[in-house]
């Protein structure tokens, strides 16, 4: 062993023990003949303290020293003569004895510390050197122990880490997939799994009746800002279970993390939400419960006073934006703006202002005397000082997303989605059909083995399209501060009810035996009664650590093309390997 | 939740209680008008019993019930009339009141039972059937045990489990890779990790100075009995350490693992043998010391007797087989052809029988007297009534290596190979280099980022070839019953000794650059000293096991043509897809 502490350990009781240290120079300075040097492990920096008159050999080796540089220093703990509360080492050094060099460093090209010098690209190129940065370790240190706590918490409750295939096979609607050719197959093609469904049901059909596991998903998509091709789950499944019971076991899972993880107590019972009181009230089907702010239809009572563009909408909804009274015309002027991007798509924004004073000022006041707005306020629960935004259109929920999309807006302005507070609750009661008028038929708003809800499966057998779209499913969503931390089902395991969700999708039985027959098959040996759900687990690390991008929570990400800079991959290949798998690249043109 | 128990866990303290139980129909039987029902799951079977009088559709019920149907009963826990010992739920049986069908099960292809009924093919097209009978189940879980055993005992050290990749970089070596093609990156390829070497590498070099994964690897090679295209890795890389260190460390791992999984107590500390006495002594870098039976060389002794085969060769070994000395004429002819089989590649095979009488018996009596065949008997420690079995050739690691491989097969015939009993040990002092006639070269015997020992440096740096062939390298292997379960060493950091290795395997600045540009260039950054090594956790989990194969103990395994036959995988892609991967598959022809 090249030490005999780490340098995140040392303390005052130390005092007067002679240690061995190993670790990076996080930098050096000269002070009136002595050397002081901050070594720097994955555990903290210890300073290390070379006296001026200290052998010649000694201090020379000491000032020779660059950034990065990987040394070994024997010598006496010694206590500070001024102290540093912010380090946990901070009352003591190192009163060094003797420096090995064990290895040099190059400059590196940006700086290791909490907020460094580098720009993004060149930070990925060397991620490496980024890694060593504090942000970034304290990241990757969240996410195993998260990792950790996942695993010890679903191991006492008897659940089987079982680890399915990752070279498995593409799906007739496999666009999605990567695909990699056989070599001792030529022509044929392994896909890489998006997630192990298939087989966590099959292991289900096999009897495991609790299986989880934090497993890799890959999906060849067009990357939006936060997407990786290659993503961690916790994927999870259970037999002889209602959604409820799914529903205990994994809020139980999340109150364990929390409480473990962070020191943090959610509510227990955790809060419900039906996907139709989130749309309704917060535009989302994740909606962010931190802060209030919610939507509130005002159709009836705003229409009727004249202003066509209202008196034509089929919904008009609002939220009070608290305080904010006071935005002036140019603030206001930019959020219409804003509302108008095509990432929105709003056509307009209403505004009306509840000054403090009692008065109103709208952008609508030639249509509404101050009794019309007054009731408007009172609908949208606006308080003395707020400041009331209006949007309206054709599409009831179109026009919800607009609001949504403007309270979370709102919301950051403000400053109300602290990500300190963690408010998590379970969105319940989805549709569980979607009807698409272009096509002229019902799509799974999951998949086509979601389970309708129990009390609505007299809807689901019912020919009439007003009864199908009231039919929700058992399925279920975690959302944490506005993003969808996890979601799943209540599986169907009867051949006739997926018989009947085969029918209402229109999938006829030879496109259902051609698609699903796999699957459907199997589920002709004794399936049980099934469920279970996947959580995001990238995205649970980033929202544990306070942030709201992935991309420091995996180690070696790639970018926004799909890119690892670091290894330039991916890359081409040689012909060799083309001519063992029996595939050519096109040319281009 | 469909059960308030399962079918494992009912004693005869529960006598009286009115219990829910789920599972699959294991059999059913008709005894003097009562139904008898052996029901399963995961955690064991529940005897349930509809009495002749119950109700006449309860009694229909149970009649109709056939194998692997999936049911629910409600019944009352009371003693049972005969109990069953063998059972943990012997003592009990559920007076059933209802029956629920939650599921029917068409006739399974094959039985589900500990010895079943189905041939391999038929098991394996039908896993997910196969994954219910005990051996499978009994193998999975063990499996998790273990894994969860590992991540605990690694996570009590520090380490920190890290995801590396799964879409990286094809290497120039990489014949064996598998690629996959970018839609994104039209023409450029991404390949599968056949460990994550390099990325773990970077780690060190990144300060995460305590880095483990359970992670899975790949390899597009042709499959030799018992080896998987996909497997998985218990992957560890360490910083600030030496050899002992990381012996210390995983094998403290490995004891920990026996003692909480299997209740078996290893040495401490382990046995450590080097490679060259493995090679004399058992013919094998991966020997199996469960028993004796060694090597021994009879070179000088056997020679100089008049008989040309052993005068005229370089190397004379044998093994003396314990108690075999009564093998007849036709065992011993067929043991010649045995180690006349190419696998074996002996040209003959010579007997020494030491008669419990005092006298010998061999095939070679003509030119060897009494005396001299005694001789050969005190070198073989050959004891009264043991068969002594010679080989030689004119290349000692050739014959070594045949004698290796005959003593294990007698091992086998002799019993002498417990799967019960745990015989692990590391080796140790690998040579660094082989040199290869052909080519008039040095290769890596490990690969060449690893280290020579520090005491063999002053022969590393000569060039002088017997300097270079006595260099051990800083490796080691971790070997249990003949099987070597995971390896590593101590990698170079250091340029100069980098710059050293390839120019003893006579890699040239370009070559090395083009090669290992990348992870020489991340060296430059200050790089640790470090060092690791990888289990096969496949096998760690067949051998816990007691078994030879990996296949029971992976849940979807792939067959010797790299196909999972149950999903019917690889296969052909759509015409789309390839179109948008812009690939194309070459004509047969």
């Amino acid at each position: 062993m090249y030490r005999t502490h780490t340098c995140g350990e040392l303390r005052i009781t130390d005092k007067g023990r002679k240690v061995t240290l190993a670790g990076w120079v996080q930098k050096s300075r000269k002070l009136g003949g002595m050397t002081f040097i901050d070594l720097r492990d994955r555990y903290g920096i210890t300073q290390l303290v070379v006296e001026a008159d200290a052998p010649q050999e000694l201090v020379d080796t000491a000032t020779s020293l660059g950034r990065e540089f990987v040394i070994q220093v024997e010598g006496e703990v010694v206590e500070r003569q001024s102290k540093n509360p912010k380090m946990d080492t901070g009352d003591i050094e190192i009163k060094v004895d003797a420096i090995r060099i064990l290895n040099k460093s190059v400059t590196p090209p940006f700086t290791i510390e909490d907020e460094s010098d580098g720009g993004e690209d060149i930070r990925a190129k060397y991620r490496y050197l980024d890694l060593r940065r504090n942000p970034l370790k304290n990241a990757l240190t969240l996410r195993h122990r998260i990792a950790h706590e996942v695993r010890n918490y679903l191991d006492d409750k008897c659940f089987l880490e079982i680890e399915t295939p990752y070279l498995i096979k593409s799906t007739p609607e496999g666009a999605r997939d990567f695909v990699v050719p056989s070599r001792m197959n030529p022509g044929q093609f392994y896909a890489l799994p998006q997630s192990p469904q298939t087989f966590k049901q099959l292991l289900m059909v096999a009897g495991y009746d609790r299986y989880f596991q934090i497993v890799r998903c890959f999906r060849d998509e067009d990357l939006r800002a936060d997407r990786q091709p290659e993503f961690t789950q916790i994927d999870c499944e259970m037999s002889f279970v209602e959604q409820e019971d799914v529903l205990n076991t994994f809020e139980g899972m999340m109150r364990t993390l929390f409480h473990n993880v962070l020191g943090v107590e959610i509510p227990n019972p955790l809060p419900r939400m039906s996907w139709y009181d989130a749309m309704d009230h917060y535009g989302s089907d994740k909606p962010d419960v931190r802060f209030g702010m919610t939507i509130h239809e005002i159709t009836e009572t705003a229409k009727g006073k004249g202003f066509g563009v209202l008196d034509g909408a089929a919904y008009i909804g609002a939220i009070a934006v608290p305080s904010a009274a006071d935005y002036t015309r140019k603030q206001i002027d930019e959020l219409t703006e804003w509302v108008k991007r095509p990432q929105v798509g709003a056509k307009g924004l209403i505004y009306i202002k509840v000054n403090t004073d009692g008065t109103f000022k709208s952008s609508i006041d030639k249509f509404y005397a101050p009794e019309d707005l007054a009731k408007i306020a009172a609908v949208t629960e606006a308080k003395s000082g707020d400041l009331i935004l209006v949007l309206s259109g054709d599409n009831k929920r179109k026009v919800q997303n607009m609001l949504g999309v403007l309270r979370i807006e709102m919301g950051n302005r403000l400053g109300l989605r602290d990500p300190k507070v963690f408010a998590p609750l379970w969105i319940v009661d989805f549709p569980l059909l979607e009807w698409d008028d272009e096509t002229q038929r019902f799509y799974a708003m999951h998949h086509p083995f979601t389970a309708p809800k129990p009390e609505h499966e007299k809807w689901f057998y019912s020919n009439a399209k007003e009864d199908l779209e009231r039919v929700c499913a058992n399925a279920y969503d975690f959302v944490l501060n506005g993003t969808e931390l996890g979601g799943g089902s209540i599986r169907i395991h009867n051949a006739d009810m997926q018989k009947r969700m085969f029918e209402v999708l229109g999938i006829g039985p030879e496109e259902a035996e051609y698609k699903f027959g796999f699957i459907i098959n199997a589920f002709k040996f004794g399936a049980p009664p099934h469920g279970g759900l996947a959580f995001g687990f990238d995205r649970v690390c980033a929202l544990f650590g306070g942030q709201d991008t992935i991309r420091d929570y995996i180690a070696f990400p790639k970018n926004n093309q799909g890119r690892d800079v670091m290894i330039d991959s991916p890359s081409e290949i040689d012909q060799v390997q083309l001519d063992e798998l029996q595939i050519d690249v096109r040319k281009n043109g």
